[in-house]
């Protein structure tokens, strides 16, 4: 395998060398005025005509010469002579002298000789006379031509983005069609033999995940995306795409193939087609990065994974379509405070995907784990933080910049805190009415009562049991010293384990944990889950006289951590766990059995301002309300409505 | 003319009243997810499948059994026997055993018996065995099956708008088609025997501004516009257009024709049609707005002037068609001070269109004059602010709510002062570089030290010339008492009279303006042009021994503002005024011609910490280049660079 020389450039670096290399030029095309909307306006356009272009009646009544109406009083109303009526549209051949007036209806071109219209309310009509009981000044209920706009006025100015408003002003002057810039066109062509595009999963093979995520993101960019479709590992496939690309697109997108082992293969299919400027770029994620220029096009080969893929999208080829769109840069960056200290490597510039939550003022909480090649933790994100190469770490606390994703649109409701699915019952029951956007982060109970501390959960769902007294929640609330906030009751839930129909391992408590046989899968650190497995193997722990780290030592699957019930229960499905620990209704969804160990009591911890809020008040309502009760009961076993459920115990 | 009584509602009257008879159903459609971008899915989508499906290599390597290499060092490598390879997208048919290995590439799946991947950076290949030269622990370069997504987990929650990522993430499970809101249709009808769409231009007729409005902004709000034309006023076209539109739209949007004069045809129409619920509104503009509902669909009859008809859409119908499409409301409103007092009429709900300009906090610029007409007013505003029943007006400075049209999107440059052509030249050669966006808000040169005072503008272009003085500029600066701004001299204008081709009233100066023969466009009030004129008419006052004000009196014309040197021109050019004050550069484009009467100059002031901003240096790189003072030579005779041009002054 020969193997090609690559030295890693930084992003500044790349991008001057795209600059310098690339000609940009914004194409014009010309669209109906009707379907401008949302367009980049590519001239500046100035008015051809006066708006109105006549004198116009502002109202309903008569046309005529102020002068004339001097004097008019309720009882000494003045009579002048109808010699016509004139309606919008009509053109007037009539003209007003003195002591006569014009029938004119609102939007109708003033008759020559009158100056003024005296409201219909102010008039009385008698054999073709009218009487005029109220004086008008000259120009009164006129609308004077050019008055809106002036002949010769600039009413949009280029690049503006075209808005109803200035549709409308457009339409005013007559206009039916305008030069907006073309919207530049991108193919997408993704590589690799072990993609496929939907249908049934063969082993070994992936769904392929970036080009329709790549193609949104063009869109989202103001750019038209076009599908080549997979190319094989194949160097005279992936040569033939890129060509077609060429012909068609503006820009040529590829991803995957670009790791060394099957790769350089984009390499040197774009050294044969044009010129490299980039093989290699000095950040994580998307370090393979190559960047070329055939055909005067810029050609992007970028990785496979598709956070890389996303985030090497974001850097270099977004910036560019929104350049070539004529679309102004948008400001879409805010401060945040960071959730917990994160590492970074010396030497790389990384960009971080993180997820912003607003409480005093923001915080983003960083997406943890291998999140290149990690999908999920792309779409919970928000927006991402920029590590510069000299940073080993950044602190807790610490202030940082987010580019976000998009417009940051806060959900109208956030919970934080522990996996349940009565919570998505609840959900579903409030969405029946006004629409609200929710943000579920799972990140177990301690997870939750710490964002309320800060401000930015709405709601914590949270069912920590206190070893000490056996009660649920309201000990946890005194010991972590939170103020101003209630603890709402919600429900219970019967705890106990998961195993598969017919419980073939034959579990019946904890101890069948401790098997050779048996094969446990845990719930993150922080759940309750895990603090009743804890408390229970410490008791273990205390009657075999050994230290708790040798019982969960002998735990297999201890150390695997699912981040909720459900999870938990697909992993006994499919047998990758005998058991796990989990509530009944997670349980029965998947035709599992399930050996109870207690009821729990699952809370909500709510800060006290957020009763304000009309979707916490509807979080509330639907909590106490009889549907709720009943959709658990038909829906969820092992999860029910109780006498306390809505109860509110106060914490000052 | 059958008057058909009316009683006023208020708007939460009439909001209640559709409530109340109106069903709202979200109808739901299928979409490829490739076309589903920005789209609000329908329902909430679970993980089918794991993903990855199977364990991964992470790297390009070898994938072993991890024990295996445990001891392996750089100068004591550990030997294995390659017994395969295999590719991204391979089934995996080999097994790796004690002592063995299988080359791996990127992405492939692991074969059965192996644990971890070591990096092929650490190995050597030698003749058909592996040199490892670095243990790898179990796990290591492995992504494990389910690590990102876990079959089971809630994917993407119902009411999402769809981006890339939510997009990727569906992809990765193979998911090829959603379930999204249906946009709903709203049929767009305009009405009135004056309207044209598009074409020439007869005498009476104006042009349909309001259906491409509408249907900008229909589309705006996430619907889904269609347009049926335009309707004479003729009760039948109208009433077949509305069945038309009941038969395909969800909702049915007339305008126009619901003044009382033409009018209530479309009250009658729709009395025959269903069932009307509100006819009239107490609120300004929009106070004829009929709401009805027919076949269970909400008809609206919107006024006909452009604002009105855009308000009450705001008001009425977008919350509608957003609530139809589960577009969740987005958060569009911002507190601002209001620039100047405004005055409303008791007793009925005003929303007035606003300016917003951004300087230590916003300012609401409130439009003026006749604005529910004037579609040019509504063009340049940002938002409007809601005048309550109770108030008789609003005071200078008062905070005000603004609910702002679309996302504010601040300009990227503001320019507020004096209106001029040499500007209009400077930013289309700025405009030759990366995009930006700017507002000129030509409020004279007064208005625009103002602004800067507040720090709404960046930049003000001014020419205030003081009487005692003779000097331009500066006088003005120490008599407002601004500091910390600078003044960067711009251009030489010549001033003069503009009067038609050959100068057939014979102007020579200022006294001929006040003969009975001439007709006078003047400027609008603070305009440099304006003090320029009354500086001469008080001399010529003095001269004579009469008031300023007989001098004025005798100016036909005098009290006709036109707001910039093309209204002018223009004005002149088609007989409306047969002189006015203004530059020579919009004589001559307009082929007049021009009796000079003094050389001014053109200024800039700017606050000294928006030097800072990228678009305010290329503002004055622009300024001194030759480029620009070769485009002033070629395109505008009478304004040129000069000596001065680009020097500062600064006033601390």
């Amino acid at each position: 395998m020969r193997r090609i020389f690559r030295s890693l450039v930084s992003i500044e670096e790349a991008k001057q060398k795209l600059e310098e290399s690339l000609k940009i030029e914004r194409k014009v095309e010309e669209v109906s005025l009707r379907s401008s909307y949302g367009r980049i306006i590519a001239e500046d356009v100035y008015a051809p005509i006066d708006i109105p272009p006549f004198d116009r009646a502002a109202m309903d009544g008569y046309a005529v010469r102020a002068e004339d109406t001097f004097g008019a009083e309720e009882d000494k109303p003045i009579r002048l002579k109808v010699v016509g009526r004139i309606e919008a549209g009509d053109k007037p051949e009539v003209e007003v002298n003195k002591g006569e007036a014009v029938e004119i209806s609102t939007g109708a071109a003033m008759p020559k000789g009158s100056n003024a219209v005296v409201m219909v309310e102010y008039t009385s009509a008698e054999n073709g006379d009218v009487l005029v009981f109220r004086p008008v000044a000259p120009g009164e209920n006129v609308i004077a031509a050019g008055s809106d706009i002036m002949a010769g006025e600039l009413l949009v100015r280029k690049d503006t983005r075209l808005t109803a408003r200035e549709i409308g002003t457009l339409a005013a002057v007559g206009i039916t069609s305008v030069k907006v810039y073309s919207k530049p066109v991108v193919a997408v062509i993704s590589t690799g033999n072990e993609l496929i595009d939907g249908g049934e999963l063969e082993y070994g093979k992936i769904y392929d995940i970036n080009s329709a995520m790549l193609c949104a993101a063009i869109e989202e960019n103001g750019g038209k995306a076009v599908y080549l479709g997979i190319a094989r590992d194949n160097e005279e496939e992936i040569r033939k795409m890129i060509e077609d690309g060429l012909k068609t697109a503006d820009i040529v997108l590829t991803s995957g193939g670009t790791s060394t082992g099957i790769g350089d293969m984009i390499y040197r299919i774009l050294d044969n087609l044009g010129e490299v400027l980039v093989h290699g770029v000095a950040v994580k994620p998307g370090k393979p990065t190559v960047i070329a220029i055939a055909n005067n096009k810029p050609v992007f080969g970028l990785p496979g994974y598709p956070t890389s893929a996303f985030m090497i999208f974001e850097i270099f080829v977004a910036p560019l379509i929104r350049r070539m769109a004529g679309v102004s840069k948008e400001d879409s960056r805010l401060k945040a405070k960071l959730s917990s200290r994160v590492f970074s490597a010396l030497g790389r510039r990384e960009f971080l995907p993180v997820n912003i939550v607003k409480g005093e003022g923001y915080t983003a909480y960083p997406v943890t784990g291998n999140y290149s090649a990690a999908i999920s933790k792309l779409g919970e994100a928000d927006g991402f933080i920029e590590i510069p190469e000299s940073r080993a770490f950044v602190e807790e606390g610490e202030e940082v910049e987010v580019k976000l994703f998009s417009t940051l649109k806060p959900a109208d409701l956030i919970i934080i805190g522990s996996h349940c699915v009565g919570i998505d019952v609840l959900l579903e029951l409030m969405r029946k009415g006004k629409p609200f956007t929710s943000k579920v982060i799972n990140v177990g109970s301690s997870g939750g009562l710490a964002a309320i501390r800060r401000g930015e959960a709405d709601i914590a769902g949270v069912h920590l049991l206190d070893a000490e007294t056996g009660e649920y929640n309201a000990p946890y609330i005194k010991r972590y010293g939170l103020r101003g906030v209630v603890l709402v009751k919600g429900y219970m839930r019967d705890q106990g384990f998961i195993v598969a129909r017919g419980n073939p391992k034959d579990i019946k408590g904890f101890d069948d944990l401790l098997r050779d046989d048996v094969t446990f899968i845990n719930r993150n650190q922080g759940s309750g889950t895990r603090i009743l497995l804890d408390m229970h193997l410490k008791k273990i722990a205390e009657q075999r006289g050994v230290k708790l780290e040798d019982v969960t030592a002998k735990i297999d699957g201890y150390t695997i951590e699912a981040k909720s019930h459900t999870a938990v229960a697909v992993a006994v499905l499919m047998g990758k766990a005998d058991v796990g620990l989990g509530i009944r209704s997670v349980a029965e969804r998947y035709g599992l059995d399930f050996i109870p160990v207690r009821g729990e009591e699952y809370d909500f911890v709510i800060r006290k301002e957020r009763f304000e809020k009309d979707v916490v008040k509807r979080f509330l309502d639907t909590l106490r309300s009889e549907e709720f009760k009943k959709e658990l009961e038909k829906r969820l076993p092992g999860i029910r409505a109780y006498e306390k459920t809505g109860e509110i115990i106060e914490f000052t």
